[in-house]
């Protein structure tokens, strides 16, 4: 019996904590790490504040999972776009066009996961993502050189050029100061914005008027 | 009297003020921000610690304004150069070049600014600036197409492009953990880094191989 009790409370705790950290990213998602209060989250939880801080050391740490989850996502998301059918630059086409479009679809959050200012600590796990982004797109660009569908190019430092465009020019149109109101993105929608990015890192990489 | 005394103190609490700008740059220069402690800077300014937050309000007011100054030094350079001799392909191909190229002759001060994760406070700065950049690239590229050395394209959301396929490909370049220990970019050299970043990017803006 003593080992059943043990076991319901181990449950009973992993329950708490997932629940505590979807009431969080909830917040995030409408607002931003920075809309994220600690006694907020507690209250949507149903926790009292201290049992967050049992569950995580810190507000950084619980920010710092949110940050892995959503991102290790969206990874995956550009990951299989990537491994689909055709040539490189048809694959590199599609996976930059739905980040993007995936992005401007949940402005708020894709702005807390690339730009809005955050504690070091999260800070530090969006340089490691964006690492993971750039090697996807790097083997991606092997495979396009191998293939002839690319020219001869640095592969490492094109998939550096790659995330840095595509990330900084959604950085203005995510941020919730720049955004009106109630402005809702159509994720059908071919956005200019999104045609812009896709051409413009289409023909750094190949050299070619798209 | 009584004014000059007020006049005397008013100039020694500039200059103090100045030193202690002065050697949080040089800790900052050295080892970027996480690497100045007040402690430390106080030591090297030969003031009290104490003495620092009567000039400024926090340790975070102290290195947004050391950010500041580094940073508009920069946008400076890169305004000189847009503003230089010849079409608007080749001014940004120039401003392009010279700013990877300063980057990589003081990486680690390059690195403080465009990627150390920083105290929120700082990051905002970071934001601000590169718009700031975006601005002056988008002039240019408006240029550009007004003169023909360009395709017709959505300035705005090619200037933010620039901007971050640049910063993001020097990012891992310039971080301390991939650097070797006392490595030593030579300013003359042409860097093959350089080179993709510059070709990228103008074949981004122009859809023709270089």
């Amino acid at each position: 019996m003593a080992y059943r009790e043990t076991e319901k409370m181990r449950q009973r705790k992993a329950q708490t904590r997932q629940r505590i950290l979807d009431c969080a990213r909830q917040r995030v998602f409408e607002g931003g790490f920075g809309n994220a209060q600690v006694t907020r989250i507690a209250q949507l939880a149903s926790v009292a504040t201290g049992t967050i801080y049992r569950h995580f050391d810190s507000k950084e740490e619980l920010f710092a999972e949110i940050f892995r989850d959503a991102t290790e996502r969206e990874v995956n998301k550009v990951s299989e776009d990537l491994a689909s059918h055709g040539d490189a630059v048809s694959r590199l086409g599609k996976a930059l066009r739905r980040f993007a479009e995936r992005a401007l679809d949940a402005p708020v959050m894709a702005w807390a996961l690339i730009a809005e200012p955050v504690d070091p600590r999260v800070e530090a796990q969006r340089l490691i993502y964006r690492r993971a982004y750039a090697e996807l797109f790097q083997r991606t660009i092997e495979e396009g050189i191998e293939e002839g569908s690319l020219p001869p190019q640095d592969a490492h430092f094109s998939s550096t050029c790659l995330v840095g465009a595509i990330s900084e020019s959604l950085v203005g149109p995510l941020s919730p100061t720049q955004a009106g109101d109630g402005d809702i993105v159509e994720p059908e929608h071919t956005d200019p914005l999104v045609d812009t990015i896709v051409r413009f890192c289409l023909q750094g990489l190949t050299g070619n008027r798209r």
